[in-house]
């Protein structure tokens, strides 16, 4: 059987939804691996960033129905997946991480989460199992399990999302774009990705090594 | 200098646009070969599939926006590429490049192809600059190039798709999904992807192998 490993996606765009190359290279990793992704994400809606002008143009669009871009359609609600359906769970990145699945992006260590995201983080953590984390996503993790796990975790070395991260009660780690961090007790796996990339190839080898890594927890 | 890989998108999704998997793993490639990608497209309408349901929704979108959200809003207009900014081209899949690049989806070899699409696909041939084609999009180079070149391309094995690219000219050669058809007289490097892959680590390997031999002739 091969392990199932949850991708939990944001939107289809890195101002308005998933980073469209972390969550790619997440899914090849996977596969390379020997794993087998569960696409997923919420359904609710968002307000549409054009990427060429990389202004909010104020139309909406669902998270669910524009992340099924990235799986090929292959993908479920988030609510109806649950931690036993699951062997560990990874977030990509991307600004949907911190302006849909919670409001990290305004409101930092105060942020709200989605609920259904909420649960299965807590549900993950509780089970015991791997959660990866990529980019800005880390600032997910921390905001929902900041105060019960105090969990390490790094997005490259940005001074202010460090500080915000901390102030969840998680630690922050600076880390290299192309290394990660492992927090053991936790089985959390972090990288920066595009938070400091400037080549693809920077983003791919920090994720392949965290999928790599989070496979080895599961 | 590094060498100017073109990559045309037709949008953002595998209904209605550039197939994204095959878009990444080609951006990943040339980067990882040492080469620069220079993503374009048409700034031109579509209309937009839903991935949930896929159905068509009736909503029009933009070529050019929506293909920006692959390549994190660094795009240029196709109109304003020659073929002398570049040392290769390659086209990603996805039914963008069927039904918004050209008409091959629904004309078969009598498809019309979009004027800058055309124009700078001619110019390549021309300048005898590599052309490598993923997918569904060696049908595009087809429908450009059949009646003077007489190109080698591979779509897979389906055999509808093959006899209409048979019928501009072209010679449909079938290939296995992990392989790719090398055209060396006219520098036209294909492989099938999506058109037969299971898994994005198949698709990815025909992918990587088909970078590497179109910045071999490049």
């Amino acid at each position: 059987m091969k392990k199932k490993i949850g991708v939990v996606l944001s939107g289809c765009g890195v101002r308005d939804g998933s980073e469209i190359h972390e969550a790619v290279l997440t899914l090849l990793a996977i596969d390379r691996n020997g794993a087998e992704a569960v696409c997923m994400a919420p359904d609710m809606e968002f307000t549409e960033v054009n990427h060429l002008t990389m202004k909010e143009t104020g139309a909406r669009r669902n998270v669910l129905v524009e992340a099924a871009r990235i799986s090929r359609g292959n993908i479920r609600n988030i609510k109806d997946v649950k931690a036993a359906d699951l062997d560990a769970i990874i977030f990509p990145g991307g600004f949907g991480a911190a302006k849909n699945l919670c409001d990290f992006a305004e409101k930092g260590a105060n942020a709200s989460i989605q609920p259904d995201v909420a649960r299965l983080i807590r549900e993950m953590a509780a089970a015991k199992k791997p959660i990866g984390a990529i980019c800005i996503a880390p600032a997910l993790i921390a905001a929902a399990l900041g105060k019960e796990y105090a969990p390490a975790v790094t997005i490259g070395n940005d001074s202010g999302t460090a500080a915000a991260i901390d102030q969840t009660g998680s630690r922050h780690v600076a880390c290299p774009v192309r290394e990660f961090v492992v927090d053991k007790e936790n089985k959390i796996v972090s990288t920066p990705a595009y938070m400091l990339a400037n080549r693809i190839s920077e983003a791919a080898e920090g994720i392949e090594k965290t999928v790599k890594a989070v496979l080895d927890l599961a």
